[in-house]
């Protein structure tokens, strides 16, 4: 199949999720305490050399998962606590995956007023090259909030993927609280991501404004996929958080490419639990995931 | 007045107020496009340059407003612009700032589920020193999303600021949505963020947990007092945004410290329209918005 040249998130994405029959995507999410064994060392050293242990492990990592997976998503909090060695090595670990072929999905969850919302369109999707594909944002600011991405998407062919319902229980505490028309506010930020996204729609009639949605949560997946047709919904949930594939199954409705499955300690921790090499329990869980993940998506 | 040593962030806070006769914060927005022209042409050579030119305009602008300010707000956005060299700049700058007598309020607007929450509290409010004392966050997740912050304030004497009700007119899209029992969603949330802070309440009677409320609604900063009596309000919107220091008058109803005023860019950029020396137009903004916000505090 040849590659298409493009420029837009949503395009580059589905012809990677059909190239590679797989709609995974693995997070990031280094974390020095539970590094293994040969890099644990070099982690109790000081921040310096605990940034430099994860950067082996996440490139490690990406070696070992990028067969199998079309994105991975670094959660940019477990850099951060790494202060700006930590940031280095997001730098170092984005530009890596890129190399590999895959999309990276920044996982920051950002959200501020406009001319700060600026600002993180320019630290995520617009440097040269810009560090990721693709940034998670925060809705509860609103829509003008958000345009600044909504412009780094036209202009850069970036991705955003707006956190509609998430997968943790206290997501409830704001995000089903039950509007006088008697939704739960969640849908009203479904239909306010959908209506932004018409606008970016790709050559595959995907949008480059996703949604976050819970696979915790298997009848609001449904649910978003009704409210959200041409968005790409990014799955968190599945593995350690609870969710099986067959509770996302619903999501894929619009496409091979209209959901990704994100998952993060199953697969990046498996060897602490199968005894396996790190890499080999890694690329293991990734394909096993990957596998399951397009079975239920029915394509 | 004697200075109490205490590890609780609202005592802290209430001290240097009333010491300094101040409930003014200003906000380190740094834009290399920006700056003085004897610090642009160094923030033309490329981001390392541009970062070293930002903590050179925040270090001046530190010792500048000092005496006026209580709080510096660094706005983390503008800091990721420039990677981990600007990630530098930003651990350069709030010690700079801590080492100048002022608390730092890290404006990061973090929110995520509790596993990564707590690697963003990490980051920020719990290293050795810590970064900040006190960090902006997201409610949008809920609860036990917030849960690892306030296990910062306990154990490290922090402090947290939820976004509540923001100063931008998109802002209305989610958080003014009506719920069936006829209030909007942001007072739902600002009782979840009241009745989190009644656990971890200073020798003042203020909590370590506040909330953000834009100055830019003055009717929802009184109804924010009345539903939020221990928190610290925090208030962007005055200058550049519109509000003025009469229109959050109410917010000071629950004691001298129960409010800060954050002012960004009227005072940083205060020499870009004064025409003064640029040190010397934000003290003077800072000084000028310190006794016009100290005089309708009523104290």
């Amino acid at each position: 199949m040849a590659t298409v040249a493009t420029t837009h998130f949503a395009d580059r994405l589905a012809e990677a999720v059909e190239r590679k029959r797989s709609q995974l995507v693995v997070g990031l999410d280094p974390r020095p305490d539970l590094l293994p064994v040969e890099l644990r060392g070099e982690a109790q050293q000081g921040r310096e050399h605990a940034a430099r242990a994860c950067a082996r492990f996440c490139r490690g990592l990406v070696d070992a998962v990028a067969p199998y997976v079309v994105a991975v998503k670094p959660q940019v909090a477990f850099f951060e606590a790494l202060g700006s060695d930590g940031i280095a090595t997001l730098e170092e670990i984005c530009s890596y995956s890129r190399s590999a072929g895959l999309q990276v999905i920044a996982d920051g969850k950002r959200g501020d007023i406009a001319s700060t919302a600026r600002a993180y369109a320019a630290a995520f999707l617009e440097g040269e090259p810009p560090l990721a594909d693709a940034l998670t944002v925060n809705p509860y600011l609103g829509r003008d909030s958000l345009e600044p991405y909504f412009a780094a998407c036209r202009r850069s062919g970036a991705g955003i993927f707006c956190v509609v319902k998430t997968s943790n229980p206290g997501g409830a505490d704001v995000q089903d609280l039950v509007l006088s028309d008697g939704r739960p506010v969640w849908q009203q930020v479904a239909e306010l991501v959908a209506d932004c996204g018409e606008e970016l729609l790709g050559e595959r009639g995907l949008s480059s404004v996703g949604a976050v949605i819970g696979a915790t949560y298997p009848r609001a997946v449904g649910e978003a996929r009704r409210l959200l047709p041409r968005s790409i919904l990014l799955l968190p949930g599945v593995g350690a958080q609870g969710a099986t594939a067959a509770d996302v199954a619903r999501a894929f409705t619009s496409g091979p490419a209209s959901a990704l499955v994100s998952v993060s300690r199953d697969v990046i921790y498996a060897f602490r639990v199968s005894g396996l090499d790190w890499r080999s329990a890694a690329a293991a869980e990734a394909s096993h995931y990957a596998r399951e993940v397009w079975a239920v998506s029915g394509w």
